[in-house]
């Protein structure tokens, strides 16, 4: 099958109900990410979120698929993850085996977009089973149970990627990668971060525009003694606790530096930047 | 979901009831913790404990489980820790397999807070199980069982770390650390500190305070030959020993010396500092 | 059995239709590798193809399985298959064990084309299942089942290969490679790739022929920064955008650049490439 | 709970009936070992053995479990031990799946002194799971169980250690350590010594004493080309075979010599030690 | 038992029926090995084959088979293989657990020739398993069962090796190359091979020859940039190709030079010498 | 239990009789070997035997099982080996699950000799299952099913052990070396070596000699160049061959140096010392 636009059809199984976003999910676009997106699932090209944690890739998904309207997928990655944790195996029953289909082929079965967060975690050769849904073919042979699953026209896969984890252990295959399109994400603008800080902590703007400033010192810290940077999440987290009462110097010192280093001259570093600010 | 407060709800399941903390831990606060803990559960901010072995922090979360009158579910995690461990898995029944919660998702089912005691044991890749319910999501893909548990108005995680065991190979991964609050512990102050040994091994305020003075004193040789000093916890079998008629130079070699060390030097080293007080 | 012509035979079983090539997929030769690979077919000689990801080595047997009306059997081979995967095993019934043959015992039972994608991927010991149906003996001994599968007169084991990925750890044994006589791939020639991106992409002849300009730009680099350069695959991709209206320099940041390098001086490289010819 | 005299209570279940000590086992003490010992019990302590094989560990603690008339369980700790190995596990029934107690959880809900023997050749992270019994909490949570096991009042656990086995790799971890209270055992004074094999093995004590003599002959090589030196346990394995009419010469040679060394100046060295006082 | 002659006995039961050869394998003797192989098998003395990668091994063990009218279980040996995959296992019945025996147990039992083929693929320690049938005692313990099997008169363990692959990870332990007699195998001489391909393959004699030196060309290449040398399996293969039409110099890449080289130098280096040749 | 002299009692289940040794083996002793042993076993002292692989330390050990009257029990140990290997495990039946003694089990059960043969290769921590039966308790503890074996008296435990594979990674550990007595085991003198060859192999005395005095000359080259020397195993191998009528060259060739070495250069060291004998 080639690239060509695929029609949407209505025969999404009731299986994937549970699998829709039915409330808008606030998302606060940075640039021409969400046309993008869309191009590419018209001819449901897979793609690939690159881009540091807890900047936001995971609600980019959630909003697509609400905007979209087709039920979301989501797959934890992980070391131990085995094929068949994706593509499904036999249980024993009352009456014997009866497969189950994981959750890899109920996306693709029934037209769901398949979601596999921080796939670097899989192992490089687990990954392998999604190749044939990720070409031209568009199917995912079950070997254990002797059947072709041919995807659903909806279907399509797209994989979270954090590249500063990127190592010579863990990485993708280049037989992998060259099968996405890849979409890059990185912390928002000032203006534009303090205000989805507001949003999400119900903090007021000026406070959370302190909380940015304190993060942008601390994102050039990066890779000068900071393993990564304090992330839009984190800013979120502050900025609850100081609008439930918290004092600004405990709720930063709780939720953005305790938990991102244990070195003395570090945390001092990041405190006396939260004190200029506050 | 932004992370507003949260409003209480009463539909805590009874499966919970053995999981509740009837009698109020003794727990002697020595800063802001405990208010700073009940902000960041009125936002269900996921919490990490930081801190040295035997100081604490297992005791801090069962006063504040009892405090809350919320259900603690605690987790010891190691290394053979699956992801099953944790979420759950089919048990094979007369009538054939049967879901069994597991305990994370049993304390996010019905709303408890679920406790993972030293989670760095645990597979950096198993913990990203915890990921969807430690964001805006709190949702719980249960893949094996094709089903979504959207987490309880209750739920909240908390983890314990000890900073000292962090190395190359055994650390949480930047992903997880910012999802969590974080506090720390440590040793507590002298006069507390003995206050506490007096109260929890029975003996008399005198011979407790030369127990925190040998007990300083070891931690001043942690990472001069001691791994890690001597814990309050230690200080409690020491003077539970003296209580119960022990002389104290045989409760302190029994209790605090012979437990942490083999070499020769350091051992003469500790006893001189036993007899000094004793 | 020697080497000598087989006959072809009318018995393939039903059990193979659904993998059945029913539409001829659109195969562009570049040289002489159809007529060779008939002849390999015509006495049954194991063949293996090698050449880079994406540049059509799985279209060309799917090609071929058309052309030669033999069913195709596809495994993507991964680390954690085990010689069960490939052969077979017993699965537990209502009425106790049942046998279910593996994809390979599949083909070589009702005379299938077997094609192990990436089969470096696979545990080198165990490809070593595959020893006795690609020498003259073509059989299949089933141990734990005590049977002896005798290949059916139309089976043909077909392996792909990417010398890219050799290493010490992970190449196919000498006494597995002498099985199979081998086909080089490579991107097609200039003219001829571009006519493939416009029948596949649906793109114009004209942006094709930049999208190739742009793949050789980054072939040369292969070696110098880049692990691999850009596919065949990824043409088709940054075309097929483009024809749904995406904007050139748009299309090809998605498809060609982002997902093959998170190098900043690499990514400028490739970026000044696409605007010389867009 | 706090660490206070626990009161015993007669209601020990019948399940450990099997693994009470009805025969009075030989001990001669050394030193205040079994009034530490009692004193430790009595407040629950948990204890550590420390030293090297074959000195009398193990006879010590079915002598205190004789003494305090309580059940003891011993498990035999090695590297593939994993926590349901201690805790349990469910079986398959004829009525579907069982669940049944592992050791540790018998001696927890029954009352025993449950005794894990060379406690550091378990994985580190498997003896995470005593930690709940070993701090002031003193519960067993069964996760897969969905139970908590309160541990009766009699129950304690004691392990043992032979601190020349330490290493990097093996250890145990210090919030493991910091749980028990630790007892140093070593090879008994000479004339202790000899007596012992006396009673043990028949032998006149002319000969047990020379046989002590080889002993402490061979542990002053302990660490100049041998491992570990001669145990009392080998001597009364000597003194054994001298009684039943064996050549002392043969008998050491056979019962000393031989099991710890097959380095030839060595073995030269201890005959010549044999043939000294023989 | 001694290793006198065994006299062969009419009773092999029908369970190895399925494994015998039934047609004459073409086999060309090169030396004595015939001769020697049956006075080893007439004490049934166990047999090592030693040699390169498709010089005939296999097909030497099929001839000696059918010569000596016995049955022949092949085993292609694994790294995964465990014991239980040589001796056997309990399967899950309708009526519980049933006994299946493994093919070394077979071959013991019903009297075959036993065949581990590549057998230091297998883990050096599952090959013990063949320790007690390959000495005096010819028995096999069948220790989940409970049962010892005493080896059938006709039984004998063949195994096959290629010492090119020796290396301090895989080798045979000497307690398990001490119970085999070794033949050695190698390429057969020029006038021999030449014949070998033209009864194999049905290439002209001529060809035949000119593909023989080819070969020997390039085994003299093997340790200066070729792993091993051109097999006489390969020979076969070209010869196939050309005896099909295809061209010797598109035959001799596909079946010779690409299967075992992708350096591009030694490419060039083997392609002229098929150039001079054809 | 002390190590006292034990009564035979004739209480021996019939669940052994398949163990028990019918016929005398052929013993050709060489020292004090077999008084030594049964001094040992009058005391059921637990025995090593020592020595090089094909020196006769298993016949030596069927030789003492059948002098003894008492059933032999062996296992062959290997690193996949399990505890349960050892001690038996629970079995799936119609009605439910089945307990299955393993060998330690059956023999320490029903008063067998238990031959752990190569135990070495058995993962370190598996053989400390064999320390409360090789201890003054002698019993064993089944964890699984909760039953505490105490041994027949009968039972004694006899392990295998080639001091040349002694490694730093595989090694008995002291504590377990120090529960046992032990006994060298090396080559026969050279007449007595000759003599066996003849019983066992038939051939004539002359010849038998000549053997020897290669295999001596080969014993030499242990450890230059050669791992291990000619087994005396090996000489009635190649006696066998000969007296079956094959050239005492060949037989040599086949049986004596083509198993042991691959090294051309110490083959012909090796044939040069055939020739100047036969």
């Amino acid at each position: 099958m080639a690239l060509h636009a695929v029609t949407d059809t209505a025969g999404t199984a009731a299986v994937l109900d549970a699998y829709r976003v039915t409330k808008e999910p606030y998302y606060r676009a940075v640039a021409d990410e969400v046309g993008l997106y869309e191009a590419a699932y018209s001819v449901r090209m897979p793609m690939m979120l690159k881009g540091p944690t807890g900047c936001g890739k995971t609600r980019f998904v959630e909003y697509i698929a609400w905007k979209l309207g087709k039920p979301l997928v989501t797959v934890a990655c992980n070391e131990d993850m085995t094929a068949s944790d994706l593509v499904g195996r036999f249980l024993l029953d009352a009456s014997g085996t009866r497969w189950q289909d994981g959750p890899l082929t109920m996306a693709a079965r029934f037209g769901g977009i398949c979601y596999l967060d921080e796939v670097v975690e899989a192992r490089q050769d687990t990954t392998v089973v999604i190749h044939s849904l990720t070409d031209a073919r568009r199917i995912l042979p079950l070997e254990k149970k002797g059947e072709i699953v041919e995807a659903h026209p909806d279907f399509q896969v797209v994989i979270s990627y954090n590249p500063g984890y990127q190592s010579l252990m863990k990485d993708l295959k280049q037989s992998t990668k060259q099968r996405f399109g890849a979409l890059d994400f990185n912390y928002p603008e000032h203006e534009v971060e303090a205000e989805i800080v507001v949003h999400e902590s119900g903090v007021a703007l000026d406070a959370a525009k302190k909380l940015v400033h304190i993060a942008e010192h601390a994102r050039n810290l990066k890779g000068h003694g900071l393993d990564e940077g304090i992330s839009t999440r984190m800013l979120i987290y502050a900025g609850s606790l100081i609008s439930r009462g918290v004092a600004p110097l405990a709720a930063c010192r709780v939720a953005l530096v305790r938990p991102i280093t244990d070195d003395l001259d570090m945390r001092d570093a990041l405190d006396s930047a939260v004190t200029t600010y506050f």
